[in-house]
């Protein structure tokens, strides 16, 4: 049984990794922090009474080592490198939820999150956690930088079609639009019911954090530069991201050779659903899977793919890689 | 025209009177205050742009007295009666949104507000603004207190049984379930769209403050002591309050024979709508009705009421006050 | 392995029956049935897309019975009771989730669902498939009555107190609200999102079909006639059954007291969280628990009980009479 | 006082129609017709109880010219033009709310609707009801053809810029996200509540009808054909329009100078509202406002434009345009 630390234990992440965890036959949660909280898990997540029998509490590096094999790091940027690399040194694996470590470059680091990076050497030698490209580099690492949201959805919808060469690098057009659930627990007017609800908005155009994370895998991907147009969305939903992405092709393609690049590329992963079909948010909801379409119009690409933001945008991940660097079946917990 | 003075202008209820009153051929927004904020009204209310061009100002009660004739009261309670009587003495009418000049009794509002009334000599003096019971006296009055939502929804839907003593008075219980709107807008994580979205739940069982409102109104109309089991809820909504309303009657009624004490009482009253269907929440959202009916079940009175809890549970009815103490007519800027 | 059929697949407790179905370890759907349907079961349920490989069938009970063990039947009343004698018959076991063989007495069936009962000898022999209430009486059986919704919620939140005694069984008043999909696929006006969301309503005062239901299994439990008031409402979400439940007492008791009547009750129970916190429907939204609390208010018993209605108030439970019926772990599934 | 018959009045934009025109000094619902329905308009539209006081009749063309002076046509297309040369005949003017006069051509009427147009003499002279574009030519007019609600939001937000001959009129791409509401009020699987809540999906990628009716009339304004990649999606909200418009430029302009002529463009047309803060669709929730904004990302033009669908989308446009059409002020009974 592998014990597992939760570190930041009060946010939304943390209560869908818990909730994921207590499925699994080989994990279990023995410590989850917290600056702010002292009392049982439940009281502030009561939907895990009776599932989760943890207190939070505020332990030392050593104290979280000698009673965990595993961190979910649950911490916002920033924290999240002041507290890893220790974490690593008294002997835990670390999953890293925050953006800290996704990144290979300290300088864009510090250009899209406004502060130095306090950890460079690890960037760069940090697998990125999509298990769909980066599944065996995933085996036995110490250390995870699970990706974001957008990202994930992005980057799954895009890949198989960068690496074959045949989109336009500079064309892609990202219109991706999110549930609230993804903004945080943190309360904030912007995100309250009576704010969001009945409303669609877009926020952050040109400027999201996400978008250096998704050209920095692209590009590699594709081994040439990839920029990106990624305009977010609020949606008046609690979970789920659905991207719509346009991109001009470099080459003829017809819509059922499309589809089979797609099916191609995800053949043997468990997590990307190939459907012929338009898929839905819904679809998805409470699951780990990506289901991911696409549709020639015009002349143009456009892919289609649809995660639950807190499953396989962030938890359901968290565990895939948990799984993946634990030896454990990939899927376990997950379907 | 009417100059109009917004105190305390960066809330929902605040919003909504500004929304209204730009409909008003005889009234005009002159002042909104806020300590918070400075710019124009509709950099913190975005729908409020071209039709509010007033900007946020932190003004003494003399200068709000030389731009403004009547004064809007969206302060908190406490806050509220703390500015009231400088307005009055400025010689401002005031419609005082908030629940400061409500009850009647200063031992029961410190009871359950927590503090001691400063202005205790209005209470008893001041009218409560339900003009459906209260009209005639509403008309010329300088200080109206508005009542709250879930209390006119709950008082308008008894009101015409007790008044005629068929209900026994201990018996009634109302089970409310209200949009989050009326949580306001002050950042809390209980009212983040991603907690309160897909769920249902109560709040404040048996400790409502509502509750003592309610119970002084009914008494008076019944002249006989009514307690209620008041139990508010929270619903995935952004507005709207639906009350369900169960009592024991005194003596058999036939449901016609209810039906007809509702239309009798509410006849030549433009607001109340007296419908033999049952009523949903969306059939009043963004108006000034109230939509009531009534059912008998195995002998018991089953009263189902629901108004548009921004609207007639707030900054209509202050505006249906606003009309009467100005001898308007009193539907003006409200159909 | 057991294989299982699902009579009646297209609509949305045969959608969760199934999805729960795939993360059971000794289950297996190997039929699926539909009159309309002819394609894969993914086509109409794309979330099921991977997971459940089987198309829609119109097979004879035979057929049925050579390729599975037991059925779930998801047919709506009416249709369920022409098929399932032939199903039993067949040699099949049967998890009935249509009221049909929920009351006992023939007279009643008729009169609430206004025709004939056309297999009257088996009613009051079929066990009332409330795990918590019946469990030892479920194991081995060949047919189960699938409790309704709202029925399950009202029960589990009275049975303890009205199996003591200490509730006046003619004044309880059941206020339920649900969410959307308690009202099923087959498109109407009353359930389109345009009608339902921002919109809270009553419907069925007096009539709804689960009251019978309700007072029969009480009037078991408690020994005396019980009659309750039961008004359903609809509340703009998915999933979720909130039940605000009153009741005078007989008897004085503390809160503490009916507390400890809560917890005593479900000792040992894994699916009925007895929370002193007041629940929230999102807080067992996707599971199998019913999480109840209760307050003394004024003197009167206030029981609130959520749960998924589409979970532990259909297809959870029907897993769950599933794993008592054939000898599984009671939680296989479900946690 | 100007009488109007509402042409099929049991759909959403009927009773938004009747709803705005119950505002309007100088009009007086006298018709509502209806095949189906026979009872008072608000035994279907509970909404509208006490304000139209009028029943559902199935009149000829003769008596409806008799007891109205201007007919709603809110017929579906095709139904629409069976009924309209008749009503115009009769001597009443037209504002026709379907899609049936929209398009110039035919031949394109015919491919995107499939089927005939039966009355092709008066398409290219009728006038396309965008007031902000054809204000003058509305004025005095017999028929309009009252715009889409995609097509309107759309056309506002991208006619400023293709008519400076600014934007590449290939490059174009509409990501547009509706409001449910617009999908109507016939009962369909696809827009239950259960379906569509906490889901977003895209549908008719490459074929929506409203693309050809974008093109005409961008292409008039331009000058040059314009083809636009157009991917509408379900939102999970009620009402509301948000378009994200991509387009590459043609000459390097800045967000200010693109600000500006968006501004110059709409100066003095009061229902559109040009906003430097990114606009959310609540912002224009049951107004006829559509509130536009633009920016400029790696040398691309991004323009939000939001409306509600409802309002500026169907039932506010076509008053604006009865306005203009009897003489009376532009923005009557729609502030």
């Amino acid at each position: 049984m592998v014990r597992v630390a939760v570190i930041g234990g009060t946010g939304y992440t943390a209560l869908e990794v818990m909730r994921l965890l207590q499925r699994h036959p080989q994990a279990e949660v023995t410590v989850v922090t917290s600056r702010s909280e002292t009392g049982p898990v439940a009281s502030v997540h009561p939907s895990l009474t009776s599932l989760v029998d943890v207190s939070f509490t505020s332990p030392t590096t050593d104290e979280i080592a000698e009673n965990a094999d595993v961190a979910f790091c649950c911490l916002p940027h920033k924290a999240s490198m002041d507290s890893i690399p220790s974490l690593l040194s008294a002997g835990l694996k670390v999953v890293d939820l925050s953006a800290d470590y996704r990144l290979n470059d300290p300088a864009v680091y510090e250009k899209w999150y406004g502060h130095v990076h306090t950890d460079p050497t690890r960037l760069g030698n940090t697998v990125y956690g999509l298990p769909e490209l980066n599944g065996d580099r995933i085996k036995g690492r110490d250390l995870i930088a699970n990706p974001g949201c957008y990202t994930s959805t992005s980057i799954l919808a895009l890949a198989p079609f960068v690496s074959r060469g045949i989109v336009n690098c500079e064309s892609i057009i990202i219109d991706a639009k999110s549930g609230v659930s993804g903004a945080g627990r943190t309360p904030k007017v912007a995100t309250l019911y009576a704010e969001c609800n009945e409303s669609m908005s877009a926020y952050a155009i040109g400027s999201h954090r996400h978008t250096p994370e998704i050209e920095q895998v692209l590009s590699d991907v594709s081994g040439r530069k990839v920029e990106v147009i990624f305009t977010p969305h609020l949606a008046p939903m609690d979970r789920g991201i659905f991207a719509t992405i346009y991109a001009d092709l470099t080459k003829k393609v017809t819509e059922a050779a499309a589809m089979e690049i797609l099916r191609k590329f995800y053949a043997g992963k468990p997590f990307v659903r190939v459907v012929s079909h338009l898929p839905k948010t819904k679809d998805v909801a409470y699951t780990n899977f990506c289901d991911i379409t696409v549709r020639i119009v015009r002349g143009r690409l456009i892919v289609l793919a649809v995660l639950d933001n807190m499953i396989k945008g962030a938890a359901g991940v968290a565990i895939q890689n948990f799984n993946l660097m634990c030896g454990f079946n990939e899927t376990t917990a997950l379907l």
